[in-house]
């Protein structure tokens, strides 16, 4: 009788509690509250409602998970996975305001500006996205001077114009326009793609991939990235609000050009699969060396692609 | 005969359009137009308009004053002058949205969201500062990591909750209230004064200044930053709009607490000429060992308080 070649203890349940207590641990923490100087004047009870309870944490995971991977600085992940989360949860805020979005519910609650004023919010967003980069950068030893520069260049890119505010810029100015599939496709690539492809890439960037592994990364973020959004396009029309925690339907209603409105939904749903197993073989080619954990980012790309909302 | 024992050639004048020139090149050169990728969707046209052809540019030329007194890195100076003026500037977008300020004429323009929107309005905002951080972390040798990333943290902090959004914070809480005078400090130290004082110590930072010199550029930063908000406070109820390029008596207007409200118009006018001592004292301390340039930030603090605009 052999015995299994390989016993995989792996579950992404596991996994995941665990990576989320980190996470959920230190945004509580590090959330516009140390001890010594909270935030004043109600902008700390704003900036913590945006952040604290509620939200999958799928980016900051994907940080953790592509450090584990390279065996990356730890310190340097949960702090990347902090950040990544504040930028992702400022751009929730001010795409919510009434100038924007005007969504009144999010994960179930109010959204930031219907409970705390529009000043507050907008307020709260960009006090986020400076801390993002204060997270980045610890006055301490634990992550060293190259990986902290390093870090904050990816998340400056892939947050700014060339990143999600280029992508919404798209977005705002597509309501209403018929899109090519190559429009459709550059605007996600922007809007959320580039956030989640940065998650992967700083979450490997606390270690020191060699380049294959690093070109693997990017090729898998890539189509995860764009996954996500023919999956978010998908449960708009399939899902309901409360499964969804948001308003569903709102993107037929502002007829927003969506991948179901573009290809359909069956076809929308093969297009997920198709790329989640391309997200699948890119890490197939990083683990060839066999030195790579990859179970949680399989198990995540899976998950983001099969999710009910 | 005696010749003179020191010829100063300095004027602010020639330093200025010396340095501005610089500075006007590089956001011109960088905001949101690199060659291969420019922003898309009218993004890049409301970045460069928020940026370019306006404003004073006290926070970078105090950026590059400070760095030339320590013999910094020019290039992590201009680079840091440049970040410095993107915070500023998205701050004021930000600001004169309706739901902040409602501020329809900024240096004598129609305000970002009068001419592009509110939308692309709030968008640019966000971009511009993440566009700061941008600037902060070129991927070449020309400023070394862990400049990179200790300018990353000073202006995260400055910017933040525990610098201007705070400040702006307690400015909104503080509409019609009576604050007393250490509240109202507390307000400008953070609103006004911690990006200017980051302006000097970014700027400082770039070299490798000792301790003491550290201690007597933060004293004259805090000093200057204080100073600034006493004139600007002092400025709106004795200039007019067309002077400011802005409108003028709107604090009283909207029932701010102000210095003058607080101390009356010819107290404040003492106050600032008595902040205007202190800066220039703390200079004198860094002048003790007869290293230091400071031609450029005595003048700046002169202008500073005694500007008309």
């Amino acid at each position: 009788m052999n015995a299994p070649e390989k016993l995989t203890l792996f579950t992404l349940a596991d996994w995941s509690a665990q990576q989320l207590a980190r996470i959920e641990q230190a945004l509580s923490r590090w959330v516009a509250c140390p001890n010594d100087a909270p935030a004043p004047a109600g902008l700390g009870d704003a900036m913590r409602y945006a952040v604290l309870d509620g939200g999958k944490r799928l980016r900051p995971l994907l940080v953790l998970a592509a450090c584990e991977a390279v065996n990356g600085n730890p310190h340097a992940a949960l702090r990347s996975a902090c950040a990544v989360e504040l930028i992702h949860a400022y751009s929730l805020v001010h795409d919510d305001m009434p100038c924007m979005d005007n969504d009144v519910l999010r994960r179930g609650k109010p959204t930031v500006h219907v409970k705390f004023g529009e000043a507050q919010a907008l307020l709260a967003g960009d006090a986020l996205q400076a801390l993002a980069f204060e997270f980045l950068t610890p006055d301490d030893e634990t992550v060293d001077a190259a990986t902290q520069a390093r870090l904050c260049r990816m998340l400056a890119q892939a947050a700014g114009f060339q990143g999600m505010a280029g992508g919404q810029a798209i977005d705002l100015a597509s309501v209403g326009m018929p899109l090519t599939s190559e429009q459709l496709h550059e605007m996600h690539r922007l809007k959320t793609g580039a956030l989640l492809q940065a998650s992967v890439m700083m979450g490997a960037s606390c270690g020191a991939p060699s380049l294959p592994v690093q070109h693997a990364l990017r090729d898998y973020g890539s189509a995860i990235g764009l996954a996500f959004q023919v999956v978010d396009d998908i449960l708009d029309v399939t899902a309901d609000s409360a499964t969804l925690g948001k308003t569903a339907g709102k993107d037929a209603a502002q007829d927003k050009p969506t991948f179901v409105s573009l290809m359909g939904l069956d076809a929308s749903k093969a297009y997920a699969q198709e790329l989640l197993a391309r997200a699948l073989a890119s890490l197939d080619r990083l683990e060839a060396d066999g030195l790579h954990n990859t179970s949680a980012l399989r198990a995540l790309a899976d998950m983001l692609v099969n999710r009910q909302h």
